[in-house]
Formats: C-alpha cells, sequence, structure tokens
C-alpha cells in the first residue's frame, strides 16, 4: 500500500463524505481548545505585537472542520489583543496541509464563505488572514527554516507514513491485536517512532524559537499497544472483513495483506520521543476520552429508527475515514457489504461493553 | 456573470482540457523567460546570500506551464548562485495563485513529479522548493505585508475581476470591437484601469523594498483600444455565435447578454497606471508577437488531415480558456456547435490575413 497515495477521507460534500461525517474529530478539536487557546495567546504575548503570525494546520481534511481548529487560534489572538489593548492587529499567515490526494478543491471553494465568517466573528480591528494549500505530507519538510510561530495537528498523527515492514504474520488482522504476535507490535511501534521522529525534527527546523505546537493524536491510556483502548475500532472492522472471507466475498490472502498504516500512542511514549529529539519543551500533555455511545447519541433523529440504533454515527465516521483506503486494497464493490457488517459488529460490541476513543494532547515550545 | 466563479480553464487532463491545450501560453512564458531570468538574478544578487525566496505565480492555472515559469525562476537562482560562488543555497517558497474555482487538485497530485524533476536537474546544493495553492482572486491582498521576493503572472492580468458596468449597448458584440460606441470602450478601460490599479497596490504591499515583479499580459501594440490587435479573436467567436442566433440555437437576448470581462492594455496605458501608483520603476517595457499561423503549426501531425487545417491548435486553445465561461451562460448543450463553427471562422480569417496575439511585458522593482 501506498500510503501517501491512498490515505485520505472521503472526499466533496455527499453522504458518505469526511466533510459530512466528522462529528467526532470536531468533538476533539473543541476538546482540545482550552489547550490550544492557551497555547496561542502565550505565544502572542510572547511575541510582543508581531506583525504577522504564520499558523499551520497539519492534516486539515477537507470539510468544516478544515476551519474550525485554525479560525479559533486567530479569535484567541484577537481577544488576547484587545485585553492587552493593542490596537494593530497581526496578519495571519495560515497554511492548511494535507496530503496531495485530499480534497483541496472542496475546500478552495468553501474558503471565501469561511473567511467572511471568521471576518464578522472577529469584527473590525482584526488583521487579514491569507490562506494557502500545502499539498505534502508532514513526515518531511513543509516550510522554510524558522518560518512557522504556530503548528496545529489533530487526529493525523496517528497515521504512519507507512506500513510496518514485518507484520506479515499478523494473519487474520488488519492492525495490531491482542493476537499479534510481538514480532508484529514492535514493527508497529518502530514505524511509528521513526515517523514521530521525523515529524519532530522537520517541525524543529520550521518553528521560531518560542513557537507552539499543539498535537492531538488518537491514542491510548495503556502502555500495552495492543490493549483494547487504540485496537478496538479495527478489530471490529477485521471481523467484519473476515465474515465476508467466510462468505467468499474477500479472498482471505487479500485480508492478510491488508494493515492499518496507524498507530495509537500512549502518552508515555510521546514524551519518549520529544525528549529524545531535544527541542521541545512539553508544556502539557493530556489524555482524554469521548465513549462511543456519547458520541454516538448526537445527531439523533428521533423519527428515523436507523439513526436510533447504536453504532450509526460511528460507522459512518470510519467510513469517511477508512473507505478510500479500503477500496484500493479491496475494490469498490463491496464496500457497502463491509460496511453493513461493521455497523453490525459495532452495534454489538455497543451493546456489551461501553468503548472509548482515547485521545493524546501534547503541547510543546520550541526552545 | 459572477467572474471570480466562472473564470477558470477547463480542468483535468482530457482532450480539451487546459493542461493539454496550453502551448500559446507555454510559448509566451518561453519568450519572456530572459526578461523573468534577469530579474530574479538581479534581485537574488541584490539580496546578498539570502536564507529564502519567496515567488508567488499569480494566476497559475492547472497543467505543465503551472510548474515551468516557476521552475525557471529557480533554476535561473541556481545559476547565478554557483557563478558568485555561494555555497549556501536559499530555501524557497513558492505560491501558486488561482482562483478557486482552478483545478488545485490536479496541480497538487501532479506536484511530486515536478518536484523530483526540479530537484535532479538542479542536482545537490540547491534549497528545497516548498509549494504551496493560494486560492483568491489577485485583484485583492493574497500575502501578508513585506512578504515576497518575486511575483510572476503571465497571460493573467488582462482578465478582469467583473464585467464592465455600462455596456449593455455592445449588441452582437462580446468584446470591444470597431462596431463599439465609445462609452463601451471607455466602460472597459475603467475597468481594467481599477483593476489593474488594485493589483499593483496590493502586490506593492506584499513585495519587500527591491522585490520584483514581471507581468505578461494579452495586449495590444495599437493606441487604439478596439483595433484588430487585441479584439480579433473574441470578433470572431462573435460571428460564430451570431450565426447559431440566425440558425435559432441561441438566443439573441442571451448574446447581447454575454461579454467577455478582458481587456488588452497598450504599453502606454500600463506604463501610466504604474506610474500613477507610484511604488515600482519600470526595469522594461515590451511588446512582442505570436502569429497565429505559427503557433498553429506546432505539434502537426501530417498524418492527420484535420490537424493540418487552419486553426485547429489555436480553436483548441481558445476552447480550453473559455468553455467553461461560455457553458454557464449558454449552457453544455451547444458547445460542440459553437467551437465547429469558431474553427471555421478562425480558419477563413487566417487564410485571408495574418493575426497575431500581441503580449505586453512589463519588469517592476518595488522602490
Amino acid at each position: 500500500m501506498k500510503v501517501a497515495e491512498v490515505l485520505r477521507m472521503n472526499g466533496g460534500n455527499g453522504d458518505t463524505s469526511y466533510a459530512t461525517n466528522s462529528l467526532l474529530q470536531r468533538k476533539v478539536i473543541l476538546m482540545t481548545k482550552p489547550i490550544t487557546d492557551g497555547a496561542i495567546t502565550s505565544l502572542y504575548t510572547s511575541l510582543n505585537n508581531p506583525k504577522t503570525i504564520s499558523i499551520a494546520d497539519l492534516g486539515c481534511s477537507s470539510g468544516p472542520n478544515t476551519f474550525l481548529a485554525v479560525s479559533d487560534l486567530v479569535k484567541a489572538v484577537n481577544s488576547a489583543r484587545k485585553k492587552l489593548r493593542q490596537n494593530s492587529s497581526p496578519e495571519f499567515h495560515i497554511y492548511l496541509n494535507d496530503l496531495p490526494s485530499n480534497d483541496f478543491n472542496t475546500i478552495f471553494q468553501s474558503l471565501h464563505k469561511h473567511q467572511e465568517e471568521i471576518k464578522m466573528e472577529l469584527g473590525d480591528g482584526s488583521g487579514p488572514c491569507f490562506f494557502n494549500g500545502v499539498p505534502a505530507s508532514f513526515y518531511g519538510r513543509l516550510f522554510p527554516t524558522n518560518s512557522l510561530h504556530f503548528v496545529h495537528s489533530s487526529y493525523s498523527l496517528h497515521w504512519l507514513s507507512q506500513e510496518p515492514k514485518g507484520i506479515e504474520e499478523n494473519k487474520g488482522n488488519i492492525y495490531m491485536s491482542a493476537s499479534s504476535p510481538p514480532s508484529v507490535i514492535q514493527a508497529y511501534y518502530h514505524q511509528f517512532e521513526r515517523d514521530f521522529s521525523t515529524f519532530l525534527k522537520c517541525r524543529s527546523d520550521e518553528l521560531v524559537k518560542g513557537g507552539r505546537m499543539v498535537l492531538t493524536t488518537l491514542g491510548r491510556k495503556s502502555e500495552d499497544p495492543s490493549s483494547k483502548d487504540g485496537c478496538h475500532i479495527w478489530e471490529l472492522l477485521a471481523i467484519a472483513l473476515n465474515d465476508l472471507v467466510a462468505k467468499g466475498l474477500v479472498e482471505e490472502e487479500k485480508l492478510n495483506s491488508f494493515n492499518i498504516p496507524m498507530y495509537t500512542p500512549s502518552p508515555a511514549e510521546i514524551k519518549v520521543l520529544v525528549e529524545k529529539n531535544g527541542a521541545f519543551t512539553i508544556n502539557c500533555l493530556e489524555v482524554s476520552q469521548i465513549h462511543w455511545t456519547e458520541f454516538d447519541n448526537d445527531n439523533i433523529n428521533n423519527n428515523n429508527n436507523e439513526k436510533n440504533n447504536g453504532g450509526y454515527n460511528v460507522v459512518r465516521c470510519m467510513r469517511a475515514v477508512a473507505e478510500p483506503m479500503l477500496v484500493s486494497h479491496f475494490g469498490e464493490g463491496i464496500m457497502e457489504d463491509v460496511f453493513h457488517r461493521y455497523r453490525e459488529v459495532i452495534a454489538d460490541s455497543m451493546s456489551k461493553e461501553k468503548t472509548q476513543f482515547i485521545n493524546v494532547v501534547v503541547s510543546l515550545i520550541r526552545k
């Protein structure tokens, strides 16, 4: 699997698009808001009336969330400016980054509307926001040296740059699981270690001294990488796919060669790699969670029975995220079967136990 | 007509796409190369071993030309660096700008290939190129104050931000023509004057002192705005459309309300507006031309009779440029008829007289 070519959220604005099904990611951005607001306010104060603030959102995807995080950052600066009674506002240079296969056309076509909304909310006196798209992997340099003030990334850094090497023995699974051999778990960790270290090195080159970075990833509380914390959602997809193998709809070999290029780190793993990199001070490192049921109860339409059954939002969210990757490996034909079965498996799991998405948030300061 | 919504080149890479039919624009970029190379070399020398060079291409469109101009600029800096025996290369921050309706997805998906080609050609020692997309009208601010070193724009500035106001009397025409009333000619000029002045004001804010700007537009030699120089190509399209009105395929009222949002300035008009703006010194101001026949003889495939007939490339080029605008006004249904007839009209004109595209190039230095 060439991750950079197949890892993208469902494009456009349709029923199965990421734009329409990204409530979970929205919740995560809102939960992290006190940390991001605190970080950019502190940055703005330390810069002492800067002329420009350069902000990058890495893994911006395509949909309403694309603008949510950055517009909140601009609003936080505006509030801080008013509190400090600074008359002149900085101009904002905003970089929206994702892989080149991301649907930038859809982002760009909604940009004007979002810019007008931001302008209205900020009122007179706030500086202009100049938006750019940056189509490249964040596991490489994206910006000139010392050119950024603030980096934000939410629900992106758990995606690896490539499938881990040496995981052929992980048969029947599509991600780490309690049944995975130790060598497979290690291979996943090593790929994460390499990728996250590269990420930190690149960002340390790009951020100015004192620059800030707030990163949120899907993660886990447990120190065991194969614990349910991070793996359960994919174990359930593996059950659905194995069922399709049993029905003869998917070849077993095809399933065995499919691996989710992801790693859900613990806070301790993040801490070790940040300290090893050495260029950042950890301002805070936190874990939060969102119960699947809690998230699934959002937007319930009581007139619609389908939406009242468990797993409706969870499976729509997972489809928006995973479908392009699944299509590229298994073909388009079986998608309805996969997600129909996945929905049943998720509903069944939710009726038996309370499962949650775990988020790890780290706020860093460039030394 | 909302120009910002309908003005775009044909997207994708298909048969009628701009990417496949932009030979004319390519020729223009290559003809201007000595001027752009000279300007960026002189800029690089004056900056005295800069760490970063920020380059914006305004109206980059989508296709091979998108990368042609900026990669030539980077190569020119690299040659100058070697001549000056500077060991450390600047990093390049490259901004590709066009309206939000431009097909940025196609650009971004070919970016990696182009980056690799540029890297190969430059060899070791040249700094990295960081590419960004900037989706907004260049008749507004695009970048923070004092943040750009070099602006390039080729075959874009003749497009106006909106249809001129007060041109209802221009019946039967779709652009200025010898038969247009003086008030129509004035309305076109006033719109150009307003737009080009806004453009200069915005760029003067964005460019650093000593920053350079090379602009190429479709223009004219004659001081008469309705001379054939700039108008002939659209007069021929008007003939084709009038023929379709006569056949009952297009309503007369529909034709009367269609106006090409363009102005083809003379060098003297450019000079006056640059001097009125006051922020730039004119380094050079030149006119060049490309004969339709000369351009149309390119890529002739002798086994293909159709391609040997006059106007083949000219009409394909014009279709790639004008089709989205025509579709939005007249609907998709008549496009084959329009371009079939346009081809005949162009071929007939080319058999009778030698007509040319006139280019006006101006190279400016920010005072």
